[in-house]
């Protein structure tokens, strides 16, 4: 891995923004033996990032080699272009979670644009600030590098150096395209998620003990920060809002469908609600699973395991010993019983093999 | 647990409809000794159903105790009445996932409905057919007996136990209830995460190379059967109507925020967007976790485990030595990289141990 290698990345570097992206940047650099120096408008944040080893606070002497932006979408190009000025030889880029209206914003200030690459590393957590700070919080992602027309080549050599040096796969994308694609992968399934959430809070506690895995699957990223989100969505408006348009054309034509069923008895109006499901099936077919290839069919064996320690080791270790790769595997806990139900994924060839050694060491399978 | 006790339904029973939840409840109930008869129009179900072991084809001299009809929604009505008049002493239920209408043609019918009851197994799979049949489908999980009016208390027994029997949790809601908490929670999500797949047909490649974990929660159950869904979504229009043209006007009121927003330069419409988000927190937060309960703060440990035979089993015997119990565990699987990232939810008093156990142990503790 090459987390492991020498860092390709000089320093110093400084980094504008001490919460759990920018000081994970910090810490993993650090780490791997590169100087690295720290800001942040909270003294708080800035102390605690010191603390877990993200850098140390940056002084007026410092000629930092690369500067990495990690602040929210709306106050980030401001802090680049200041970033620019104030550090006349170093390479700048930026982490924010949009690109276009960043990059826009660098160009139209007369910044040195030569010297800005923006990116953007498709990691964070459900937890925030410098002490949920992970060296490891890269590793595997993939990591956007949008350089606009005035970025130097080695302005863009060194941003995806960063990229790599902290474990990360670099993916060039134009800033256009980038927002273009998060508004599809992540903004629009975000608000949906929500607006699924959302018609919760009302409902019978009867109600929610029917919920299954499914409404836990689609529901878990609403629980996230509604003011960065905020921020986030209002950074990509334009983009967001094409894509939840879209959404709202297409469930408009399943209410017709529904409309028709329910206000006529006129039961072909569940063609539109089929038709609806069946892109949804071509959708999904499209959505990478493992290692970024296409989502495999994988057979699924579904085991019971005790809710006690250990009892899932023992199970992996039966696994194991079957000789089986699980390709996946999810915990499912069944309501008001005492039982998991671990879904492990593996080659439909390997089945047979799995079921028969989990027989023979006395598990329950399920289906 | 109750699986493995003498059973209380008194045979001979006989599952009308041998895809894979009828033959489920055929094996499960032969398995433990219970007499099973089988029919289905579908005389290719039909042998399979025999050759898994859900029970023997029915004849016509016998004479069950207690019928299951187990056929999707839009014929259940027209079984269960034809199964009330052909067997006068028999108890017979339904499985199909809604209920008022069932019960509604029922009553309407003129049948001798006292011997009648409805229900509803919270099971499935995406596998179908009687070769996906499980003896173990139901165990842990919901099932939902709806008795009528005119339901007789020794109906309700005999099916409650044919629950308790097959190792489900049977829960009492009448059939309104039932339709529109399954509209809630089951329908309407399923209707959503197939818009959210349908907007991925035309995406980029590039743009589905930056999918994370989220999309892929989101969008999972729109893997589905689109004719099954036409039918039960059919069979329950009305409530699910409602429910989705709630979520409408909620979307509705997000988009005039972006109209705000990319129309009018005015940033103030991110209110409802945030709105929107924080509604969502307080929806998610009521959906049950393990066991039933409300959802629990665990604290995630994300562990990197290389992609070979016996890692993931490795790092959980390490797990279970640590003494700490996993209350969760989720496989991610990194974009173009020979890497899984499990993430361990544990107790938030445990993650400190656990940590220092898997550094102990070399595993590297990802963010």
């Amino acid at each position: 891995m090459s987390a492991d290698a020498a860092p390709s990345t000089q320093g110093p570097v400084l980094v504008v923004g001490a919460g759990l992206v920018g000081a994970s940047i910090g810490l993993s650099l650090a780490t791997r033996g590169v100087e690295v120096l720290l800001s942040d408008p909270s003294p708080t944040t800035l102390a605690l990032a010191q603390e877990v080893g993200a850098g140390r606070a940056v002084t007026p002497e410092v000629v930092p080699a690369l500067v990495v932006v990690s602040a929210p979408p709306d106050v980030c190009a401001r802090l680049v272009v200041e970033q620019l000025a104030a550090h006349p030889d170093a390479i700048v880029t930026d982490v924010a979670s949009v690109k276009a209206s960043i990059a826009q914003a660098v160009l139209a200030a007369g910044a040195d644009a030569s010297r800005y690459v923006g990116s953007h590393p498709m990691a964070g957590s459900e937890r925030s600030g410098p002490t949920a700070a992970r060296a490891d919080l890269f590793v595997g992602r993939p990591w956007v590098i949008s350089a606009t027309e005035q970025s130097a080549v080695a302005a863009v050599r060194a941003v995806r150096a960063l990229a790599v040096d902290l474990g990360a796969t670099p993916i060039d994308m134009d800033a256009t395209a980038h927002d273009d694609a998060v508004a599809l992968v992540s903004h629009m399934p975000q608000v949906v998620a929500s607006l699924v959430a959302a018609r919760l809070r009302e409902a019978p506690e009867g109600a929610l003990a029917l919920a299954g895995q499914g409404l836990r699957d689609v529901t878990r990223i609403a629980a996230s920060d509604p003011s960065m989100w905020a921020a986030i969505l209002g950074a990509n408006a334009t983009q967001v809002r094409d894509v939840l348009s879209a959404v709202r054309t297409d469930l408009d034509t399943v209410l017709a469908g529904f409309d028709r069923v329910v206000d006529a008895g006129d039961h072909g109006g569940l063609a539109s609600v089929a038709a609806a499901i069946e892109a949804g099936n071509a959708g999904v077919a499209r959505v990478p699973g493992k290692h970024g290839g296409a989502h495999r069919d994988y057979a699924v064996v579904t085991v019971l395991v005790p809710d006690a320690p250990g009892e899932l080791a023992r199970l992996l270790a039966d696994v194991g010993r079957a000789g089986v790769n699980l390709e996946d595997l999810q915990m499912e806990h069944a309501p008001s019983n005492p039982l998991g139900l671990a879904a492990l994924s593996v080659l439909p060839k390997a089945r047979a093999q799995l079921e028969a050694a989990l027989d023979a060491a006395s598990w329950k399978v399920a289906g």
